[in-house]
């Protein structure tokens, strides 16, 4: 392997196309051999070109066989995620998977034996480790700079409700939103949940109630190491993309505020005002976007752990399923008693 | 009545010498008439002589039935506060009453009743709602700023934790500390807590453990206008008091940050640092104790609702209860729940 | 002497009845035995005693000749300072002077002589050396934590423009108002100022151009330790007192922000609002009003030398009559150049 | 011509060189046809083509005469500006010169001169007006927030100082680094200096004092709107690139803060911390150096004024140039005197 890693993207669609353009432009450490998308035509095939990417095809085997590929970048719909993971494996590519890897548990786990039964790297797109704050709070407490985690706290919240349509399929609050806050309340405890009990409202929009759903919600967990956390859900937070992250612990707490577009404050007769939160994750996130995959490249390159692993996107997925029942049920569930339920 | 509200004082202890001091001082609208201790002696004597307080007795009679006297405040030891405060509703004075106004929630109740039957002014030593910050988000919310409320999230830690003999006798975490935090939730939300779900564990002090109580706890709280709260408490948190509270809405949010010495920050070559928050709640709620006697004063003057009423301390006691139980037997319990239990 | 200093007040206007009222509520080292002022009626008497003062009186040799009075602070109209300063000192008391302690340098400085003859204590009422934050940034350099000083920027504008009848009788902007920021500025350089180059513009009110006066200045100066600084003035901030210090230097800067009434942040759709800054002066020097008294008792007391002297208060002057001499002519003019001119 | 501007880069140094990549990744709008440089190699040719430059030579004129290019980046040594701005303009090429366009102001004056003939763009290289804080301290500014402006204040200071071989050959303080604050001051009052006043001092490093320069500065202004401002410089802020600026107005006041690589902070026993700010230029600039590209292209495929003009340039020399005079000669310094002194 070269000191680039080269690679194929499958999916073409908003976040294939991210990804595209934020490597060719912004990671050095990788080149886009090519892309493929079922809806491939002239115009997205002219797109791929002027990146300079040189196989624009239809057929996703063409990247997943394609001898100078060295790693897949699945960005196609969830359903076909787990398939191209496996079938990108057995090919011997290392793969960084958009999340979820499946819908199901059974079928996530799966592709992760797969992955590792051929030895590849196998990458989830939680992005949100990637970004500067919360990496940096991460960074303090595995320096010792909180001492023992006591306490995560997580906030998060989307500036506007999805559609009623799209919350319908979409899994859930917990597995389509706080799936992100679980898979950071780990990375930020430094250890697993234990147990999750879970309180919510539809307070935003009748409509997500009609669909089944929740649109507000809190989650209190407690982790193997003895720390307790909680993570607040909103679906409509109207002053912007509230993403915010504190770790207390026996030395200190370290919290991280949200990015703004600028340091600006306006003092007039009438108040003291700054700007709002960044709008939403491609603003937010737009530099983790980039890091993420840097990160993945790093991991092949220099055979490194990636960072987020296909079991910590299964971990988060067991704690989201279990954030579920415990509200459906009205009482604490156990990540034990959810795997045993799971078959895990 | 004159335009002044003449008033003895119950107890001679830390808290009731510092009402007596901040009243002397700081609220014209009170005079401090006289001041019982039980341990009263020349020291205690010639100290209130010397804040023009005239009368100082062991006698709390003397007070409850001096003729001018037009309030009692009950600042003794808390195993006689609902007596003291029968006793002096029945001679139609006025009640301030440091909380909590008995251990029992029954004899609290009876206290109330009486002091209801007799058409005085009961208020409980909540001190918290009168806090700058937090008065200003209880004001924002009600002119309507924040919207429907749809979040409370409230951060409450000590600085240090009380030693293990207090730990034993204090009732525990929940009725000792959370408490002040049940109210607030209650004062924010501005509805009444129906169910509580309570997460804890023993991180500072394994002394603590050993007493049978915890030193952190997360509580999740429902309530009745359909909004949803989180509480978390440390025992020991290293950097200072730490005293947030969040209300999230339909139309906004509004936060309160920490109180600091200065508003200095010091960048130096190796960081920017600013000051800790205010050491603990002597500090922190300084003004709070002069604020609540000038409410006090002003509801009685002008025969208006007190701002914290027995009513509100009842209920307070009720969540800190249910969150006890909601500790022990690790699920959700409804205050509904666990007024039956108690017999309200 | 006791340890507590008797005082006795000449002058009961607004600025003398701050100080009987925060002496008598916050002062414990010090007692008011009396006060004088030459339009004292029943009304003023009747406050007098209910803050338990002994002694109203129309004549201050009532004060300055009483026996058990140990100082005198000097609250009456600016004309009488000097006088009453050194009449005081003369009997052997201290003496707490409003500032300027003349408006002639001259008689100022015959004052200051006087006050040393007599070995009294002589401190001035530049109480902004005794706010919280600024107090800090003066520990901080002092405690070698900002290193050697490069440069002082200090930001002083008032909430709203006094009136152009005030003006037309105030000394003019240098005098009335920004010799507050030449003391402020030598308390944090830790040197005295030696040239001064003023800049200004009538911005806010015509009828203070009107006046003689400008509304809007900026002055540069240079310090005997080589350090450099700026101070900014307007009359007219529209989002209220704005009151900030900075002190920078080979080991970093220390910086203080403008107090506010609360520390809460509103998010909303429209904006991320805070509260303005306090507004005036007696909202933000509100503690500092106190603590210079006690200061003063301090230095009595313990025969310690006072935090702002007459010295000081000279030095100041000169830098003002300065910065006025530099605007007129268009030109630096030097603290040494100015002495001569004022024959000292 | 295209939607696209095609251009040529002269000069391959630190600044071509960031332009070249800035272009090619983050530029859609521009195209980099060629690059040149006196010192071309095969490295940096290869570098070129890695970016997709199609042209590399050792040739100026290559790029000047090229009949595709649209416009030519002036990134060589300084004393070429000048020249290469002419050729270009002659050429029919629209410049983007980095600044200063010529040490002397009748040359810059010539080339300015020659773009105006030669109808093409000519835009200067202060990228600081397109910081995304003082890029929206002057919308605001436009907008009517602040109102008419009172006081602009600047502070600009680096993290370290250059050596004094830089300084010796560096033009000056005023020349080197101030320029860009008197750029700022002008863009920020919407108005045209009118007089300076300068103080400094040698506080950092005797070395520079020695090669004839000074490295802490306070500069007085005054605008022909009425405005009057204050600019501090310093060589060395040991806690990094301190740039923040405030225009103060009728209305109120904007102000910007520095930016920092996250919004974490750190509370423990010892202290609260946060980040230093970004280090220096190419870290607080990063996506202005990106921006002032796009501003350029957008000026000529929209045939708009550029943001920051040739004249813009030639003002900011002449306030230089006459803060250094004013330095020099301890006197303020009029930008009229100074242009009839340079025979503008």
């Amino acid at each position: 392997m070269s000191a680039v890693v080269n690679i194929g993207i499958i999916g073409a669609g908003r976040i294939g196309k991210l990804h595209a353009e934020n490597i060719t432009k912004l990671v050095p450490s990788v080149q886009v051999v090519g892309i493929s998308d079922v809806m491939m035509n002239d115009e997205m095939e002219k797109w791929a070109h002027s990146l300079g990417i040189g196989i624009a095809t239809k057929d996703p085997s063409d990247l997943i066989n394609h001898e100078e590929i060295d790693a897949i970048l699945v960005c196609s719909s969830t359903s076909t995620h787990a398939d191209f993971t496996m079938a990108s494996a057995k090919a011997g590519k290392h793969v960084f998977c958009e999340k979820p890897i499946d819908l199901s548990v059974t079928k996530g786990l799966e592709a992760i034996k797969v992955a590792r039964k051929h030895q590849v790297k196998l990458q989830l797109g939680f992005n949100r480790r990637f970004d500067h704050n919360f990496k940096h709070i991460h960074d303090l407490r595995t320096a010792g700079k909180v001492g023992d985690v006591h306490i995560v706290k997580i906030t998060s919240r989307d500036p506007a409700p999805p559609s009623p349509a799209y919350v319908a399929v979409s899994g859930g609050i917990f597995l389509d939103m706080m799936i992100h806050d679980f898979d950071m309340a780990r990375f930020q405890a430094g250890s697993e949940i234990t147990s999750v009990y879970a309180t919510g409202a539809v307070l935003v929009d009748p409509e997500i109630g009609k669909a089944g759903d929740i649109d507000t919600a809190i989650v209190t967990l407690t982790f193997a190491n003895g720390a307790i956390g909680v993570i607040d859900n909103s679906r409509q937070a109207v002053y912007g993309y509230d993403q915010r992250v504190e770790v207390f612990g026996s030395k200190g707490a370290a919290q991280a505020e949200n990015d703004r577009p600028t340091n600006v404050t306006l003092s007039t007769a009438e108040q003291v005002s700054t700007d709002k939160p960044l709008y939403f994750f491609l603003e937010r996130y737009e530099d983790a976007f980039v890091d993420e995959i840097s990160s993945f490249a790093e991991a092949i390159l220099e055979n490194k752990e990636v960072v987020v692993s296909g079991e910590d996107g299964l971990e988060d997925m067991v704690a989201a399923l279990a954030a579920g029942k415990s509200l459906k049920e009205g009482r604490v569930v156990t990540i034990a008693e959810m795997k045993d339920e799971l078959g895990l």
